[in-house]
């Protein structure tokens, strides 16, 4: 399936953190099937630039852990029969949430929190969650599925954890639908953070050496946007109203960082140094690899085209052309 | 093993909810080991009354969610070279929070949230955490160990949850030991709330007719508050530094709610009608039956004595006992 068969005429969804890398995919998807569109967004780490252009995507810029001024945002959307909410804003600047947790109370948990209590109150009960791999921490080699133990180790994965909790617990309440998204670790444009977006930067600054966080062995599965914006309209239109969780990601083992080094060198200077760190981990909170279980999602009847790698070559082609571009 | 074979002299402990039901049984039993304790209570459930007498107990009343504080409470820790913290404060009335989800956002998990920022920038590294059964939610008759799923149906367990992982991800950081213990249903003296309470309280007040919420045939396991503190004290002397979650509770399938009604009624009022509801479950968020794989427990070596009818048997005494006498 591609999203083109996708028909969301007459519907209307509410997309937090449109504006940012996979919320502003998720929208331009949303909109081209037909669907009205609202974005929150606090710009913190999106962009106005991001927002995918067409009549019938609406944007405010608010802080969606601030329950008054995301009243007044969701105000735009009273009137229409059913509103559907996808809930991608968090803090996805993981090391910055190392050093200061409460990046990561507000930005990830506290903004699930008061969406969901301004849900119950307006009676909207369809919620699709943009949660994470992180959830379960540093498992090694065991391929994880959805029912595995959720140990997070960076407080990120906690607070996906946290929102997970809360919304199935508003399940027994008032929602009627949840929809869990366990992305892996997801690359395309706009790109905002993320490794690829990183070395690429750091490059064309110094194209003498690159210097990698951790010993650059971590390996963990990378999906390009495109592919999880298919995956996730292919879930919703393919399961009924009760809580689901679905892991997303490729079907492969994934990729290294130091594979990862290499390509962007080759892409932009073949000649750069690599330095590698002696750490397994590229920080506190960094899982230095995970395997990801994806039967449900096969299952279910969607299956990725690209592997890890291919995902990963095709948004550094995407990211080096933005980025030497604007140059 | 018993509580008395526990030496804890020249240790420092901060109870939170030390002035509540379990709080103030644990802060006892510290104390009786030789322990210095430091409790905290907010006195929304807990009770000045409660506080166990002694002069190496001090008490502050302070909202833990409230940072600042915190903070000045803990400062009466200061100059102790290490301090074990042991987190028992929460919301434990879940119905209410079921109708008002922010109760349990300030008093589970903001409390946990705010406790864990003063232990890291006072460098304690030792957190004991009251958590619950209600984190795995409802799943049937599967006997349910620490590595289960987390699908919490209340608030209540959405935000234990979530304390849970913020918790684990701290493991990352500057924690060097957490031991999350799972509790069943625990009752005893002093009972602040819980289905005996509730049940000789209202038998007390109208001895012709007791009604329960939903159909009577929810079943869980009971454990006397007695064996709770024995059991987390042998865990917290059989661990060594690392993340624990151990399962606490008795070795059978639990206790009905109608046993308990006949047994409340027989000690009070032995003609009393009970009249049950028909709902499988006593109301949202309240999980009708679940059953605890203790086994980890047992092979830490720690065993209860009695069963979930037998601790609910004693508890009816002891609170029958209390409530009459205060006539």
């Amino acid at each position: 399936m591609t999203t083109d068969a996708v028909d969301l005429r007459a519907s209307f969804h509410v997309v937090t953190g449109g504006a940012g890398f996979i919320g502003t995919n998720l929208a331009r998807a949303l909109s081209g099937a037909g669907a009205e569109v609202l974005i929150l967004d606090d710009l913190s780490l999106g962009q106005r630039g991001y927002l995918p252009p067409g009549k019938a995507i609406r944007f405010a810029q608010v802080d969606v852990a601030d329950r008054e001024a995301l009243s007044a945002a969701l105000s735009q959307a009273s009137g229409y029969p059913s509103v559907e909410v996808w809930h991608f804003c968090a803090n996805s600047d993981i090391q910055a949430g190392a050093h200061d947790p409460k990046l990561d109370l507000r930005s990830t948990f506290q903004t699930t929190f008061a969406l969901l209590e301004e849900m119950r109150v307006r009676g909207w009960t369809t919620i699709n969650f943009a949660s994470t791999s992180a959830v379960y921490g540093d498992q090694g080699d065991t391929p994880l599925n959805e029912t595995a133990t959720l140990l997070p180790i960076s407080n990120y994965g906690a607070m996906k954890v946290a929102s997970e909790a809360v919304i199935r617990a508003s399940c027994e309440s008032f929602l009627t639908t949840a929809r869990i998204f366990r992305f892996p670790n997801v690359v395309g444009m706009p790109a905002t953070h993320g490794v690829i977006f990183d070395f690429v930067r750091r490059l064309i600054a110094d194209p003498i050496c690159l210097s990698v966080l951790g010993n650059g062995e971590q390996q963990k599965p990378y999906l390009h946007v495109g592919e999880l914006i298919e995956a996730m309209l292919f879930i919703r239109c393919r399961t009924a109203a009760g809580h689901h969780i679905f892991n997303i990601g490729p079907l492969d083992a994934g990729t290294r960082v130091n594979q990862i080094a290499q390509l962007v060198c080759q892409a932009i200077a073949p000649r750069a140094a690599i330095a590698y760190g002696v750490d397994p981990r590229g920080w506190i909170g960094d899982v230095p690899r995970f395997r990801y279980d994806v039967s449900r999602l096969l299952r279910l009847g969607w299956k990725p085209s690209k592997t890890s790698s291919q995902a990963v070559e095709k948004a550094i082609s995407e990211i080096v052309d933005h980025e030497l571009r604007g140059r």
